[in-house]
């Protein structure tokens, strides 16, 4: 065999060696990329203490009748949502219940932005935890910015929409409207995705409704 | 050069070949796959004829005051439940829109196999269109099976799902009930998504659901 013909061959080797490799470095790069987040929950939860989720003391020991250190549905819902770090975009039917609008408080306390989109009918019902958003989203000395804005839908028959967006990343939506009825009482479902084709289309819609239900369009001379 | 070493040669050439072409074919596959269905789609619709998707006479032609030839989010929506081909398992709260209500009668005439599950107050009310499928899922001489089978849930306060799965494989889930005000009227969304992850979770929901509103489970002696 000549000489030549050896360079060639081994030239060959090399060169589908590094191929293999790149190839391989490829897939386990789109295999890492693949586990994108993609969660189905189901309601009613079983009801089970959320307390050391909502609360700021992290030291803090609930004595309450209801049982601790269960893992529900719910519990993974509050996980989710307070797993914000930097904005929280929100667009929910019926907002009543007191532990989802906790932890909507407990993010802006920490500093990450929330916008509330809510229906302009239910946001006035008996228990609706809208207003107390509102009153929250008051710029003060120590909270300057960011803040709760909240803003009602004051356009379409009803703004029936029951999702969140976390970070801009995570989508959060399905038929459960932030009730305790519908948390503890219906079935309901839910459910969390990173996939960019679901999240991207729910973050213009947001930012649509947001847009079309600025005060400042209604209060023009 | 030795012959033996040539041949060592030869040989890592050839498996780094293979290997590659292995690898090539692979990541081509998971490529195919990964063109998963992902989509959203948005309510109020706007308002289209959607004749010629629900006429069983495909050269039907349509003189309605309504545009013609118009893609909209309900069109959309109707094609893809329209594309089932052997099963429809749909559970929603509440179903009173008349060519929704054709679309899954259409269904049931080409022998496809529709299980509804709905809401026990709802399908009660004025204009649900439960009834109307109870009354086809009888079996008759020319459709003796399969047929449309409806069962309302019985148990939680309120069965407020609002899904689809269409042929064991592709679910349509959102806020959206089966009415007319849902879709032409109020903000809704709609996924259809086909990654398993989020369709498996709903096909065993519906059949827990399915199993448990059993009628012969509540005239047992």
């Amino acid at each position: 065999m000549s000489l030549m013909w050896s360079v060639k061959i081994v030239g060959l080797g090399v060169v589908a060696l590094s191929l293999s490799l790149e190839l391989l470095g490829w897939v386990f790069g789109r295999c890492r990329r693949r586990r994108t987040l993609n969660k189905v929950l189901f309601f009613p939860s079983k009801v089970a203490c959320v307390e050391h989720l909502l609360s700021q003391n992290s030291a803090c020991s609930c004595f309450c009748p209801l049982p601790h250190g269960v893992e529900t549905s719910f519990s993974c819902l509050l996980r989710h949502i307070l797993s914000a770090s930097s904005s929280l975009d929100l667009c929910v039917f019926s907002f009543s219940n007191m532990d989802l609008s906790r932890a909507v408080l407990l993010l802006h306390s920490k500093g990450v932005t929330v916008r509330v989109l809510s229906d302009k009918h239910y946001s006035a019902i008996t228990g609706s935890q809208i207003g107390a958003l509102r009153k929250a989203g008051v710029a003060t000395a120590s909270h300057p910015s960011p803040c709760v804005c909240v803003r009602c839908d004051a356009g379409s028959v009803h703004m029936h929409h029951k999702f969140a967006v976390v970070d801009g990343r995570q989508l959060i939506t399905g038929s459960l409207n932030w009730t305790l009825t519908a948390v503890q009482s219906n079935m309901e479902n839910i459910i969390i995705t990173e996939e960019a084709e679901l999240v991207q289309p729910f973050i213009k819609e947001f930012n649509q409704i947001w847009a079309l239900n600025d005060p400042a369009r209604f209060y023009k001379s």
